[in-house]
């Protein structure tokens, strides 16, 4: 796969030059470096931190403002009980083995993979036929390398099962797994010992909040739960009407056991999630679909995966909602959003494809789900999961808390419907309520039919129920039944309940930038390869690069004025006065990506205006410092292009090197 | 206090009032309201958490682009030895106190405070005398009424000895309250129980990474540390020109025992901290301070406060820089920054001043330190903390982890030196390290003078030593004396080494979001009281309201226009199509702060234009709807004021009732 990746500019990518220049021009290294830095924590230097606020302004725009979604701020920190209602406290695992000598843990799926794929390895170079280097990560590589032992031939048959073994892996269960294991004795590669049986370990953070030790607590794997939670304020702020939508950009955690693939798995990272809450009877139209009905999207189904091919076909939206290979508008209408904001941020679009998952591979909350997947070096990699939730996160929190959790509108046929009700007698509860009165009267209201139906068994059996009052000191009051009672209602209905389904859109903020990062890159021939970073003007971590022709003590003053207006426009922009040529200079700001470059010359001493040069044409305009910056601030709003403003203004035919 | 706090407009504060609009129009909530909610954990809703994404961008703008901060991302999640080293560990504590019986957990001088309070207002209404509501916080007056016991009169010595004590306590160790719980039998207000002695406990969330159990880690107290161990990428992404700073945006957490005064005490918040690296032989001097010099700041010293007043004196930071009431330059210039930054802002310059440490108050690693406070209904709140840290964090780091975390410039006057040496047989070394010679020999290098005299200890008693090389697997290797040896030497110092003094502006963002709320906070009087949120249009949720006349087909065309070209301009807007009167839906807006409202009517069918209307003066213009949308993105960036487009555009007389 990393041999077929190429460059922008179709050539070869060299991932060692593309991580020097990372490197050198500090875009991100491993968190805490003096202490022996931490596997899956990154910090990110000003390239990459301006980068990111750049892309999530975009986003914020592209998705909160222009879609009118209601924006949330939900907290890390999340209780245990939110997380097990959830389903995250069980499943939310990966299976681990032990080596019991050296107190290594190993994922349990990665060693099988590790073993499985060296003797196949071996079993090649012992046949003679070619061996493709599949693993780029230089650790699991020696590991790899470690789990052989020279060229070894395997019988056809263990061959073909091994193979077999392979391609179903991600079926496995922790059992399955501990079988296979003991079947080919699969042994850690680094110490040859036996390991121990898979065992599942959560991935979340765990602390706990207070000093108690009564409020165990999470870091969120997702910020969706915060985001589940706060659904009667989101609806209260929608004036009560669907489909609405909620998102979120924060920061989610995953204890990986074997962090690996640079940011492509970390273990604190950026996420920008939408909930969008649609009716489940409403088809999940989107009333904007019409607008996009004719755009095309590269869609990797589920069926084609299963033929073993993996090209996208290019469908319109249209035809494959129509067809049912996209399940629905709302779906459809988000797939094609997150497209053009990979194209807004400057994603190489002929490196983007959806695809769908597998039966297998969906959450355990997922109805159905499509990946925007990036091509990277690494390969194709996961940006952005765009999932149907159905109703079963605010199902599960409903039932956990008895909090109504449900949208609530007229019924245009009223119809009969028997039901528990709770009745409070006023009377005797207002002595013991008091001031509490009301609150208690609106949480019996809200009860769920289900619970009331369990109070009412409670009651009969001790004579006291405990209900739930979040308002009050302490959430809960215990009554007993003088002062409440419940009882089996028949009544009309006129207003219908439902639990609204959610279209998921969830983005993985590093692995975009990453990706984005690698699809700028490329290298501008000439005396030596000189790295380039083609981001667009819109995202560019620093807009304008000031380079005087020489130090010389003349320029002062209108660098001073230049700097001035540079500010006042509010750009970004960096001021090369070392000694090295025009040329270096220009060469060695193209490795941090600044679109422009304004020259300060002899002639602008003369009142002859400046140069304004393109980083990815290297072609140059002269003009006055008004028309430049006018030029500078259209391109980095995205409102004009290179060609435009080289039309507008007249060319100068300078000398770079 | 509190009965003192005013609006802008001079009224009185009703924050029952103010609190409930916040929950109306769901700025904030606490977290996890279906589980019972978190105490110290808040979820924005779209209103705060807009208002908070353009402050934080006119943050980045005032600070990170127009002063060339570099912009750093650090991860949260924090190895033990890094806290250990800084001394958070050690020092980022409370003490406690445990009612044995019924295991709840008290703050001890929150305790003695309460328990205190209570007595002596008892005492003065036994005599009396006027009682003040000094304690807004509901849950905390509850705690003072239980400690409470009716009207005791207290014994003038007595009711002298704990007016001292209060005025004290933030003096007293553990060891000093313990003695006074004791002395004073003071008990846990709820129980009436006695208390065990305070206990230090630490403030930080405790997790592990991974998991084996040897990566134990917090959840960071502050962004700083992060931005220290980035000091070497910083220096070469500076080309080691000091000064330097580096800014980060991001979230720190703290364990608050018992969380209170809602978004001032949080456990997880949002901090935006610069780290302004300077060489202490500079005189902390600031190559910008000349264009500040004559700006006027509301300065409270330590003196001043010792004298027991609190009026700020008003002095230009030129003098007060001359006179050394504020230490250096660079403290002066970001003090100015501050407080031009709260203008752009929004909030209230009359109810901002800066109050300088008392030597007791300040961090473990403070040289000098001056507050940032904003009034609020709850006092005065310190929202920024400016401290001088000197070279605290960069020597503790340097010394735990023989990292060079210096800055070497070449010196003017060379001189003679003795110092020790590292010296690698390369002959015998290289079949040993291999490819890790050239690692090794840098890291040798790179160690500290104290770490290679302790090494050359070392290597005496046991013929060999432990050398950290961040760079090899493992991150060090074991040299024995064939290898290396240690010895001291003389040379001519050419090069000037130093560790660079760093001045600390560190934002409470939740904090200034919260006085922002309040500052902006008022009722325009009229029937009935109406509230308004008089957000600056530059920070403004939400930038534009849309109100058709009434309902009414023929309008929809025109709103579909209009819709389209607010989208075009970016601007966020809100439509109200509700069937109220237009004076109601301006009101029930003007709630959420909305600067602009532009009505379509009748005369807009007519092709005569639209108006617009300004929430603070509700006077309104009447223009075509590009002269109309070219006013509001000028003002809503901060171009044009409500009293430019007044003079440009013709005023309409409307009824807004």
């Amino acid at each position: 796969m990393a041999s077929e990746y190429k460059t922008i500019k179709g050539q070869e990518f060299d991932r060692a030059a593309f991580e020097s220049l990372l490197r050198r021009k500090v875009f991100l290294w491993q968190s805490f470096e003096p202490y022996g830095a931490v596997k899956g924590l990154f910090d990110y230097g000003p390239p990459l931190e301006n980068l990111e606020a750049e892309v999530i302004n975009i986003w914020r725009d592209h998705f909160i403002r222009h879609e009118k979604m209601m924006a949330l701020k939900c907290s890390m920190l999340t209780p245990y009980e939110v997380l097990k209602t959830s389903g995250h406290v069980e499943k939310f695992a990966d299976f681990m083995c032990k080596d019991p000598k050296t107190g290594e843990i190993l994922r349990s799926d990665h060693l099988i993979k590790d073993v499985i794929e060296a003797r196949l390895k071996s079993d090649k170079e012992a046949r003679g036929e070619k061996v493709e280097e599949a693993e780029e990560d230089p650790k699991r590589k020696k590991k790899q390398a470690k789990a052989a032992k020279g060229a070894v031939k395997l019988d056809d048959a263990v061959r073909k099962e091994y193979e077999h073994l392979l391609a179903t892996l991600d079926d496995c269960t922790g059992d399955d797994m501990g079988a296979l294991i003991k079947k080919h004795d699969i042994r850690n590669p680094t110490s040859g010992n036996e390991v121990e049986p898979p065992v599942s370990v959560n991935l979340m953070f765990q602390t706990q909040i207070g000093a108690t030790g009564k409020e165990p607590a999470f870091l969120r794997p997702e910020t969706a739960q915060g985001q589940f939670l706060s659904f009667q304020k989101l609806l209260e702020f929608s004036d009560n009407q669907l489909p609405m939508a909620s998102a979120c950009i924060g920061y989610s955690f995953r204890n990986e056991l074997s962090p690996r693939s640079g940011l492509i798995r970390v273990r604190e990272f950026l996420m920008a999630e939408v909930e969008h809450f649609v009716d489940p009877e409403s088809g999940k139209k989107h009333p904007k679909f019409a607008t996009v009905r004719d755009v095309k999207l590269p869609l990797l189904d589920r069926k084609t995966q299963s033929a073993g091919n993996t090209t996208p076909t290019v469908t319109s939206v249209g035809e494959a909602v129509d067809s049912k290979l996209v399940d629905n508008e709302t779906l459809g209408y988000f797939l094609v959003r997150i497209m053009l904001f990979m194209q807004k941020i400057g994603i190489d679009m002929n490196k983007l494809r959806f695809r769908q998952h597998m039966a297998n591979e969906m959450a355990h909350y997922a109805a159905d789900c499509w990946d925007c997947e990036l091509l990277s070096s690494y390969g194709w990699i996961e940006c952005v999961g765009c999932a149907d939730r159905s109703a079963y996160d605010l199902s599960v929190h409903e039932k956990a808390t008895g909090t109504f959790l449900k949208v609530r509108e007229p019924l245009k046929e009223p119809y009969k419907v028997e039901e528990w009700q709770a009745n409070l007698d006023k009377k005797k509860s207002g002595p013991k309520l008091k001031k509490d009165q009301a609150k208690v009267e609106a949480a019996l209201k809200g009860l769920s039919q289900e619970f009331k139906e369990k109070l009412s068994v409670t009651m009969e059996k001790e004579g006291k129920v405990e209900v739930p009052v979040p308002e009050m000191e302490g959430g809960k009051v215990e009554l007993d039944k003088d002062i409440v009672s419940f009882s089996k209602e028949t009544r009309m209905e006129t207003m219908r309940e439902y639990t609204p389904n959610v279209i998921e859109p969830s983005f993985g903020v590093g692995r975009i930038l990453y990706s984005l990062m690698e699809h700028v890159y490329w290298t501008r021939e000439g005396d030596a390869a000189r790295s380039v970073m083609s981001f667009k003007p819109t995202t560019a971590p620093i807009k304008v690069l000031v380079v005087p022709l020489q130090k010389d003590t003349r320029f002062a003053p209108l660098l001073q004025a230049l700097e001035a207006k540079l500010d006042d426009d509010q750009l970004s922009f960096k001021v090369d006065q070392s000694g090295v040529s025009i040329g270096k200079r220009y060469s060695r700001n193209d490795e941090l990506g600044i679109p422009f470059g304004i020259t300060v010359d002899y002639e602008s001493l003369e009142g002859k205006g400046f140069t304004l040069r393109d980083r990815d044409s290297t072609k140059q305009v002269r003009a006055s410092i008004d028309e430049i910056l006018e030029a500078v601030v259209k391109m980095c709003k995205g409102k004009e292009t290179w060609e435009d403003v080289a039309k507008r203004l007249p060319a100068f035919e300078g000398k770079e090197e």
